[in-house]
């Protein structure tokens, strides 16, 4: 009812404020992925000139240090995913908001990531989302009822700018953070995640990314396809899919355990001092990656070279094995950086991996199977199996694929809570709380 | 809780549940079509060799007689739109509910809507969704809540069904039945419409629907677009879009006021006669039709005329103040049939006007025009502007559509809920109980 009270008084400031916190996450969604790749860039021409054992442990150390001092000196809640400092507020613990722990979050997360930290840009993005939320809901002077729902949209703007994905915000925030149907809060989330897809697509459209094709000055907005896969889905795919939905659900779980520990193990081990354990974390990263071919040096690349299905299966296991090592020593440094791309990556290599034996088990395999994969694997550590499916729709934005993700995705979410009752992210909350 | 327990407890029946209604939905909404097409079909024949303002004035009154017959005999509560009676009892009102209901509510409903009733099969699939759904829920014993759940989820399923718009009826089913979005009821209902959606497109293309292009035995599951128009969206759209939101409002308002009005008259005049009621409505809507051009004789292809754009503004403006008095009229007689597709064909062809007149007046008009206003009628009667958002989507299935529908669905919900602050269906309800 606050919420209806504040709408009827102040109608228009509400929807200035939902705009500003769209724009808000579109911008610092947008520089978040331009200053990685420039960071990338920077990264990979000096390795033509420095050998990599030397450059990349080098740079993976100074990154995490100045990272880390950022965090330390400015904003200690700016440091990890960003997307349980969220859940934990709208679960009403006391949790720092406010622009400057976003701001801290953009360039603490833009310096760690350039640098060689294996993690993505999801869970700044709906921690920045979130706190430019928070600043507008604090100027408004709103109710605690709406500002939990501005916050919430405001993180799944960031989610829908980062992943061009406005259907999978949306969701994200009804799932995942809020719980809510009621109608007005459905209308404020959608409005706001759909402006800052907009606005994400026309920033980048002016010159902060110019590969990105969401919007052109002469033909308007486009539907912007990251990859085009030839996909069919058959009745027989079914039990293709559930299978692997069982085995990514499991390891999803494992991999949730993994990441969980190492966290534990950063903490015991480290304490407080996050400086010295991003340093060494830095260091530790660079020489494991200077020791893998080219393609490891660039997450992105990682990604596209999976959706694409341009690898073989020893590839493939190879990128496996190792994301999932050093995801988690990253995670476990306390880097500002998601967990979600990661997950995609890890799925998506899975995906093939399984897809390549069963196709010689049984002779069949589903094309739909990398993408399957990728939203299975967020399904099983985020618990979240809708807003997996919409995630991994958007990159391809075929239609055909949202049954095929469903049913991955359900069952991976199925298997891992048979393990587990909670999400990585609400373990995650409940170790800051018991310490 | 309860809903929890159900699932630990009985979680394969609930899944077999979910299934069967799923299923249910998809084989009433695909009998239905059929069922209505067949009859148009022997109708239009017909018209070949006797006159139409003999014809069409005998097939109504016949189809009419007919229909009610079955309504009165079997099951009272199968007359009228569907969408309020299920509304009425996720309200915890009392509300004959069973598979009686449906089944009377499918033969009823092709009578009279093949007879020429201009009503759509998408109140009746809601309806006969829920039925079946309520019939599982008995069965399974239930509790309460589940039972809810359930029906709302079957309703949701016939509307994707009908629609092939699983997104549709998944967010009708949270946005205007259930209002609720713990990740559990999420899941159920997704399930359900999701599978609801797949079964529609097999059935169809087993032989019920040969024209359906969602599901072909050697390809798979294709994306069965019903229009394929070439549009684009540019920023400058975004106050076009507005301008006819605010003009379909008030006209959706308008409309919603002339219904309920005729809904009342017709009460008031005939009382509990529904068979003369209906029987006079049939003729006398005949007699209008007989006196229209072809076209007009089949309420499908009205809607893929406009949906076309092949019309011009003068057959626009005609179509919209015949489906404007006729559906009216149609609805007052008590007929069992929906609004949801008058709504799309009446805001269809005001997008249509209106865009000729802004084209003339200012050189530009959005190419998103026509299936905006559709969107946009359906929002501003049904005042669930994300669900006319999804539906009208899925008649293109063009991701570069729901923006410009965002913005004209959000528009006329907000002008229309100026006027008043109910949907056509909640004042249905209140109707039916000051009764």
């Amino acid at each position: 009812h606050s919420i209806k009270k504040l709408l009827q008084q102040k109608w228009l400031i509400v929807i200035f404020a939902l705009m500003l916190t769209g724009l808000g996450a579109a911008i610092t969604g947008v520089f978040f992925k331009t200053g990685i790749t420039i960071l990338d860039n920077w990264r990979l021409n000096l390795l033509a000139t420095i050998p990599p054992w030397l450059l990349l442990p080098l740079i993976g150390a100074c990154g995490g240090l100045i990272s880390s001092h950022l965090i330390a000196r400015l904003s200690p809640a700016a440091g990890g995913s960003g997307v349980s400092h969220i859940m934990a507020f709208l679960r009403h613990r006391s949790v720092p908001m406010g622009l400057r722990v976003g701001l801290v979050k953009l360039v603490a997360g833009i310096v760690a990531i350039g640098s060689g930290f294996p993690l993505g840009p999801e869970g700044p993005a709906v921690q920045m989302g979130g706190s430019v939320a928070w600043k507008m809901a604090q100027l408004l002077k709103a109710p605690i009822a709406f500002r939990r729902v501005i916050v919430a949209a405001g993180g799944g703007a960031g989610l829908a700018a980062i992943f061009s994905a406005p259907i999978g915000g949306f969701i994200y925030t009804i799932e995942e953070l809020l719980n809510s149907a009621r109608p007005v809060v459905l209308l404020l989330v959608v409005v706001t995640t759909f402006w800052a897809d907009t606005w994400a697509d026309i920033l980048q459209a002016i010159g902060l990314d110019p590969s990105a094709g969401g919007f052109d000055s002469s033909l308007g907005f486009q539907v912007q396809r990251e990859y085009s896969p030839l996909i069919n889905f058959f009745p027989i795919d079914l039990g293709y899919l559930i299978a692997l939905g069982i085995i990514i659900g499991c390891l999803g779980e494992l991999y949730s355990r993994y990441v969980l520990t190492m966290q534990n193990k950063g903490r015991a081990w480290f304490g407080n001092k996050i400086r010295l354990k991003m340093m060494i974390c830095g260091a530790l990263l660079g020489e494991i990656y200077a020791f893998l071919p080219n393609e490891f040096h660039q997450i992105t690349e990682l990604k596209k070279l999976i959706a694409n299905g341009s690898i073989d299966v020893s590839m493939a296991s190879t990128i496996f094995i190792v994301l999932f090592i050093t995801t988690g020593l990253a995670t476990a440094s306390g880097a500002p950086g998601g967990l979600f791309y990661p997950m995609l990556i890890l799925g998506g290599s899975m995906g093939c991996v399984c897809g390549h034996w069963i196709e010689i088990l049984t002779g069949h395999v589903p094309s739909t199977f990398i993408f399957a994969g990728m939203g299975a694997f967020v399904s099983a550590c985020s618990r979240t199996p809708i807003t997996a499916m919409f995630l991994a729709f958007a990159l391809t934005k075929n239609l055909l694929m949202l049954k095929p993700l469903l049913i991955a995705c359900l069952t991976s979410f199925i298997v891992a809570r048979l393990f587990n009752e909670h999400s990585i992210y609400e373990r995650q909350i409940e170790l800051d709380l018991s310490q």
